[in-house]
C-alpha cells in the first residue's frame, strides 16, 4: 500500500505486458479451491499459459506451495481437511516469500467459512477476489449478506467496503460485477468489461482468482498484477460473446479466449476508468 | 399422495408455467452430489435459471439446507464425510419444511450405498429419480441389478416397482430411460422425448435430479415439479441434438439449451401420456 | 514381459479389433483418479464406448474393483483416504485377476506421492503411464523431476527409463509426451500422432490412463492394449484439431473425436515405429 499520492493502478499497456510476461514465464499455480471449480479453473490456467498443481492435501500442500509461484486459497467447498490444508500452504508460501490470493466464496452467509476466512485475513494475503457480499462481510458490513454464492448488492456498493478491507489487511482487494473494481487501500481503478453471461458460468469467478494468482507470481505490484488478470478475463467474456448460443458455448469460447487474447486486445477494449 | 380419483400429473403447459415461475424466483438449490457431476450439474442449475450451491461439509450443509429452496442428495461418490452431512442437510431441509430429492446413483450394485439409500428413503423425500436397476433396488426387487451406474433394465421394466416405491415412502418416484416415468403411487405419466446421446453424457442423469429440485422449490405438486423437470430437461436434449458431432458438442448444446427453452418448445414437442 | 524374439507391439489393424472389441463388450472401468479429472475421465470413457465407474471410497472400492474390467489408480489429487481406497481397490482387482493401470501424476516433485508410487508398483501393475519427468522418477533417476505435473524433459529422453522400469516391474509402461513410446521391457514400440493443443488440456493425460485401462479389459496382450489406447487417443487429437479455437473448442471435438474415431482413422493416419 503506498503512502504517496495516489499513481494509477493499471494501463492496457501495462496489463498487455504483464500478460506477455505470464505467457513467457508460465507461473505455477498452486490451487487449494472447490470441487465445482478445479477442472475449469486449470483449464483457465491453462489457457491463459499458466502451470495449475491442484495439491489440497495436508501431506504436500505446504512444500508444494514453497515451490510453486503463487497459491490461491478459495473457500467454496470447504472441509476441516481442506482447511488444515490451507494454512499449512499459506504458511508455505509465505515462509517462501509467494504471494496468496484468498477466494472468500459464500462467506457472510455460513458462520463456519466466515470464521476461517477471517482466521486467514490476517495471514498476509496479497490479494482477496469476490463479489459484492463477500467483501462488505468480510469489512465487517453485516446485514446485506448474499444467500450462497450469489451477490444480493452490486459491486458499486461495495467500493468502500473494499478500500477499508483493503487498508485493514494490506491486501489488494478486487471485487468483481458488472463493473469490477480494485484498491489497495488508497488507489481505485474501475474495469469496465464483460458480458451479461459470465455469471452464468459456474466457477467463471474462481478461475478469475486463480488467474490473479497467476498474475500475482510474475508481477512487481500487487495492484497492478490484480487489475490486469481482472481486466484479462473480462476482456475475454468480451471476445467469447460473439458465437455464444447460451452459457456452455460461452464457457467453451471464454477458455478460448484466455488463449488468444493479445496485449491489442486490452488496448482496443479495455474500459480502464481511475 | 391422493387418494382422490386420479388427475393428470402433468400437461406441457402446466410445465411451462413452472418452468416461468422457475426462473422467475431463481430457487436456491442446495446439492450434496458426487464428484464427477459438480461443475455439470451447477452449470445445468445455472442455466436454467435456478443459484446453485454445492455446500457437502458437516459444519455447513444442516444450517444451508434450511434456507435454500430444496436440497438434493446425490449417492455417487460417497464418503462417511458426505454421508454425515447429507443427513445433516436433510434434517436440516425437513426441519424447515423444504422438500429434498434423492438420487441412488449405483444402488443395487453395492451394499454400502444401497444400505444408505434404504435409511434415507425413511426420511421423507419429496422425490426419487433414478434409473431401473436403482429403482427396482430401492423397491426391493432383487437379481436384477445393474453393474456399476448403468442400468441393465430398460424404465418400462421398472414402473411397477417405482409404483409400489412411491406407496410406500409417499416420494414421488421418476425413473429415467428411454421412456421417462413419473408416479405418485397412483397416477403415472409416461414422457417420451429425449435423444439417444444423453446417456452418453456423463452426470446427465445427476444434473437431472439437480433440476428436479429446482421445480420441486417452485411448485406446489411435487408430482407436477418432477414432471415439468423430467419433461423440460429430455425436451432440451432434444433441441441439442441438432448440431452434436458427439457427446461433448451435444453436452454443450444441452446446457445451451437448458438456458433457451421455452414454454412453447414444451408446448410443441412435448410427448406427454397419461 | 517376453524372453523371446521381440516381434511388434502393435499394427494400426491389431488397434482397429481392439476399438471394435471395446465398443462390443463396453468394459466397466474403475476409476480413482484426481478432482480434476474425474468428470473429463468419465466423459471420455464413455465417448470411447467404455463405462465408467468413480467409486473411490474405502467401503466400496476392494468389492468394485473385482466386479469392474480393469482399474485405473491416478495420484492426483491423493488423500490420505483415496490411498487407502487404492490400496483396497488394487487388492480386490488383483484377487479377481483383472489388470490395473497405474497414472504416477506429479511423482519426482512430492515425497508423499512419491512414496506411495513406489508401493504400488510393488503390487503388479499390468501398465503405467506417465510423463517422461514422472516415468523417469519412478525408475530411479532423479535430479531431473518435473515440477508440479509438468514433464521438464521430452519422452525421447525417458526411453530407456521406462525400458528399466518395465523390467523392473513387470508393467507394460508408456511414455507419453510429443512421441509417445511403448515398452514391455523387451519391446519398443513409438507412435507420432498427437497435436500441439492437446497438453493445453487439463486431464488430458489422465483420460487417455482411464482408456488404457478400457483396452486392458478388453485385451489380450497388455503392450498391444496400452499401444492401442495411445494411438487411437493420439489420433483423436488429430481428428479434433481442425475446428479448435483454443483449447477448450479442442476439448470439444476430442472427446467427440473419441465417439467417432474408426479402425479406418488409426489405419490411415498412424505413425507407428517400432
Amino acid at each position: 500500500m503506498s503512502d504517496t499520492a495516489p499513481t494509477k493502478i493499471i494501463t492496457a499497456e501495462r496489463a498487455g505486458l504483464l500478460l506477455e510476461r505470464l505467457r513467457e514465464r508460465a507461473p505455477l499455480v498452486h490451487c487449494i479451491t472447490n470441487a465445482v471449480a478445479t477442472n475449469f479453473s486449470a483449464n483457465a490456467l491453462l489457457a491463459i499459459g499458466a502451470s495449475p498443481a491442484m495439491v489440497d492435501n495436508t501431506e504436500e500442500a505446504g512444500a508444494f506451495a514453497a515451490i510453486a509461484g503463487a497459491l490461491l486459497v478459495n473457500l467454496g467447498t470447504l472441509t476441516p481437511e481442506t482447511a488444515a490444508a490451507m494454512r499449512l500452504a499459506i504458511a508455505g508460501a509465505r515462509g517462501a516469500g509467494r504471494p496468496w490470493v484468498l477466494d472468500p466464496v459464500g462467506v457472510g452467509a455460513l458462520a463456519y467459512r466466515s470464521d476461517l476466512a477471517r482466521a486467514l485475513i490476517a495471514e498476509a494475503p496479497a490479494a482477496i477476489r469476490g463479489n459484492a457480499s463477500e467483501i462488505m462481510s468480510l469489512a465487517g458490513e453485516t446485514g446485506r449478506a448474499g444467500r450462497g454464492v450469489d451477490s444480493a448488492v452490486s459491486s458499486a456498493d461495495a467500493v468502500e467496503a473494499a478500500r477499508a478491507l483493503a487498508r485493514r489487511t494490506g491486501a489488494v482487494v478486487g471485487v468483481t460485477g458488472e463493473i469490477d473494481y480494485v484498491t489497495d487501500g488508497t488507489r481505485l481503478v474501475s474495469l469496465a468489461n464483460g458480458h451479461a453471461l459470465m455469471p452464468r458460468v459456474t466457477a467463471l469467478g474462481c478461475a478469475l482468482s486463480a488467474i490473479v494468482a497467476a498474475f500475482l507470481a510474475v508481477g512487481d505490484d500487487a495492484a497492478e498484477s490484480v487489475a490486469a488478470a481482472l481486466l484479462t478475463v473480462a476482456v475475454a467474456g468480451e471476445m467469447a460473446a460473439g458465437e455464444a448460443r447460451g452459457p456452455a458455448s460461452f464457457a467453451t469460447g471464454f477458455v478460448d479466449a484466455l488463449y488468444t487474447v493479445a496485449p491489442g486486445d486490452l488496448m482496443e477494449r479495455g474500459r480502464i476508468k481511475t
